[in-house]
C-alpha cells in the first residue's frame, strides 16, 4: 500500500499525501513519510520538495484520533517519536519546501504545514489551524516553536489559546500561508517557486537554510523528552480523552 | 491596608490595583502582588486573570520614585527582586492573563502589562510606554525580553531608545495592545475574552502556555544577576540621581 | 590612504566609505573600520554614528571580489575574520548607529547596514539585499542572524532563499529599512536621529541597548567557528568559483 504519491518534476520531487479523503495521520502513514523523507534527504537529484494532497477536501484533517485513541502507552509513544520525527526531518530538509493546500489543514495537518520554507492555500472554504486547546490536548513544542517563528508570538499565541481555524484569507493576513491561489494554479505555482529556488546552487541553499532552521532545531533537541511526557500525559489524562471521545464522532 | 482589589467573575480573577490615583509601585504593592500571585499559581479554581486599576487616571505610573529614591542599596536591592519576582510570577502564570488598562501604563506600570498574554487599553487621552532612558535608567532585563517577544525588535528598540510614551492608537498599530476599546466596554471585554480561553481544559491550557512563555524566562534566567547589577548601578548613578529627582518633582 | 572619511557633528561621529565608485570591501577597507570603530567603542565624546559613503552610486557593493577570489585560504580566512570582527564591532556598538545609505547596499555592503541599529536609504534607484544564494557562497551568520532580529523569519527567508534585491520602497514595507528620504534629506535626518537619542545619558542607552544585542551576540558566539568552516568551504568551493567568476565580469 503507498499513502504517499511521489512524482517527479525536474529536480522537484512531489509528495501527495493518498490516505482517503481525510489523509488522516496514522502510523503507516507516518512510517511512509519518515521512509520518503529519509530517501531524500540524501538524493542529490532532488532540488526542492512539494507537499500535497491527492484529496481536494483535505489536506490533512491531521492525528487519526479513531485509531491512535485505543493506542497503549508504549505505543502511542511510538507514534509520536516517529510523528516528530518526520517532522524535524521535512522541517530540516536541505533543499526548500512548500507545502500545497488544496484543502483543510487542521491540527496535524497544520503541523506538517508549518514544517515546509513556504505555504501556499487554495482559495475557497478550507479551514488552517490547530484546535489542540478544544480537545484538551498539547501542542507539539516542536511544532509550536515551528509557528512562532513564522509567525511571531502575538499571532501564534492567539492561534493556540483559541483554538480556531482560520480561512485563507486570514492565514494570508497573519503570515500563516504565503499565497492564496485559485485551486488550479497550486501545484503549477508550488512547482514554480521551489524549482526557481533549487536552480541555485544546492550547497550554497543547505548552508543558507541550516541558519534558518538552527535556533528552532537546538530548542526542540533541548526540550524534546518534557514535550513527550506533556504530550503523553494530557493524551492519556481522563478529562483530555472525552474531549478526543467527541472530537472522534465528528471524524 | 489592601493595596489590591480581589474579586471572582466565575473562575475568572480580577485584580485591580488600589495604590492611589497614581497607583505607584511601592514595595508594599509589589510584597501584596507577590502574595495574591502566588495564591492564584495553585489555586486549581481559578480560570484567568485581569489585572486592572480602580484609578481611571492611571493603570500605574511606575516605581514610587519619591520614596525608592532614598533606599539604600540593599534596601533598593530587596524591592527590585521582589518587583522582578511578581513579573515573573504574572508572566509564567499557568492561566489566560489580561491588563484591562483605563489610565496611564508608564515605566514599571507598562512592565506589568506587558507581564500578561493580552492587553487592552481604555479609548482617550492615554499614554503608554517605557522613558526609561529619559530618566537615564535601565529597562529591567524581563520587560525588555517579554516587550520584544510581544513587538519585535524593530518597534522595542524604537520604544526603549527614545523613551516616548504611545497613544491607544499607536500602541495597537505598533501591536503594544491588542484592542482599544471605551472605557464602559474595557472591564466587560477583558473578562470575556479571558472566560473564553479559560473555559478550555486548564491542563492543556497549561502546556500550551508553558511553549510561549519558555524562551524568555530561560534568557531571563541566565540573565537575572547581572540584570540586578546593571541596573542597581544605574539607579545610584550620580548623573541617573539627578533625572530621577526631576522625574520625582513633576510625581 | 585614508578609505573612511571622519567627521565629527557635536558628538556624533559620521564614517563615510570612500574606497571609490563601488565602496569594495577590500581588506585594507575592513582594517581601517576595525581601526576607527575600537576607538570609537572606547571615546566617551562620541555619543552616536552615523554610517554612510562618499559615492552616491554604491553604499557598498560587498566584497572586493576580484581581489578577494585570488585570495590564498589562510589569507582569506583572516580577512573573512577581520570582516566580522568589524561587523560585530559595529553592532554591539555601546551608542546609537544609523546606516546612512545613499546608492546601492549590495551583499557585504547590506550586511555592514544591518549591523547598525536604524537605516535610512536615498529615494531613486537603489537597490538593497544580499544575493549570497545567486553567487553559490554563503550568508554569513552574523549577517542572517541579524537580519532575521530585524525583519522576522518569512521576510528573511525569501530574502535569503531568492537573492533578490530590493528597491527603497520595497526596502520600507518589509522593514528592512526605516525611512526612504529625499538624498538632500539623508545625512542631515540620519545626524538628528542619532543626535536625539544619543543625547540621553550614555550609560543608560548602554545597558538598554545590551538588552537588544545580547541574543544575537551570544548565538554568534556559539557558531563563529561552523560558520567560518562553512563560508570558507563554499567560497573554495569549484562550482561557486564559478559563480564568483561571472560576478566579477560585473565588477
Amino acid at each position: 500500500v503507498t499513502l504517499i504519491k511521489r512524482t517527479a518534476h525536474d529536480g522537484v520531487r512531489m509528495l501527495s499525501l493518498a490516505n482517503g479523503v481525510t489523509n488522516s495521520i496514522t502510523p503507516a502513514l507516518v512510517s511512509e513519510l519518515n521512509e520518503v523523507l529519509s530517501e531524500l534527504e540524501n538524493d542529490s537529484s532532488c532540488t526542492g520538495v512539494v507537499l500535497t494532497s491527492e484529496s481536494e477536501k483535505f489536506f490533512s484533517i491531521g492525528f487519526d484520533l479513531p485509531s491512535l485513541f485505543h493506542q497503549s502507552p508504549e505505543g502511542f509513544l511510538d507514534f509520536y517519536r516517529s510523528f516528530n520525527r518526520a517532522a524535524l526531518c521535512l522541517f530540516t530538509l536541505p533543499v526548500p519546501t512548500l507545502c500545497a493546500i488544496p484543502g483543510h489543514a487542521t491540527a496535524g495537518g497544520c503541523i506538517l504545514a508549518t514544517m515546509c520554507d513556504y505555504r501556499y492555500i487554495a482559495e475557497g472554504r478550507k479551514f488552517i489551524g490547530l484546535n489542540e486547546i478544544k480537545l484538551g490536548v498539547a501542542v507539539p513544542y516542536l511544532a509550536d516553536s515551528a509557528l512562532r517563528l513564522i509567525c511571531g508570538d502575538r499571532i501564534a499565541t492567539e492561534m493556540f489559546y483559541n483554538g480556531e481555524f482560520l480561512d485563507p484569507a486570514k492565514a494570508k493576513e497573519v503570515g500563516l500561508v504565503d499565497a492564496v491561489l485559485p485551486s488550479e494554479e497550486l501545484i503549477p505555482k508550488a512547482l514554480e517557486k521551489v524549482a526557481s529556488i533549487g536552480s541555485y546552487y544546492s550547497k550554497a541553499f543547505r548552508a543558507i537554510k541550516a541558519n534558518r532552521i538552527g535556533v528552532v532545531r537546538d530548542l526542540y533537541a533541548n526540550n524534546r523528552t518534557h514535550d513527550e511526557d506533556t504530550f503523553l500525559d494530557l493524551w492519556f489524562d481522563e478529562k483530555a480523552r472525552k474531549g478526543l471521545a467527541e472530537a472522534i464522532k465528528k471524524f
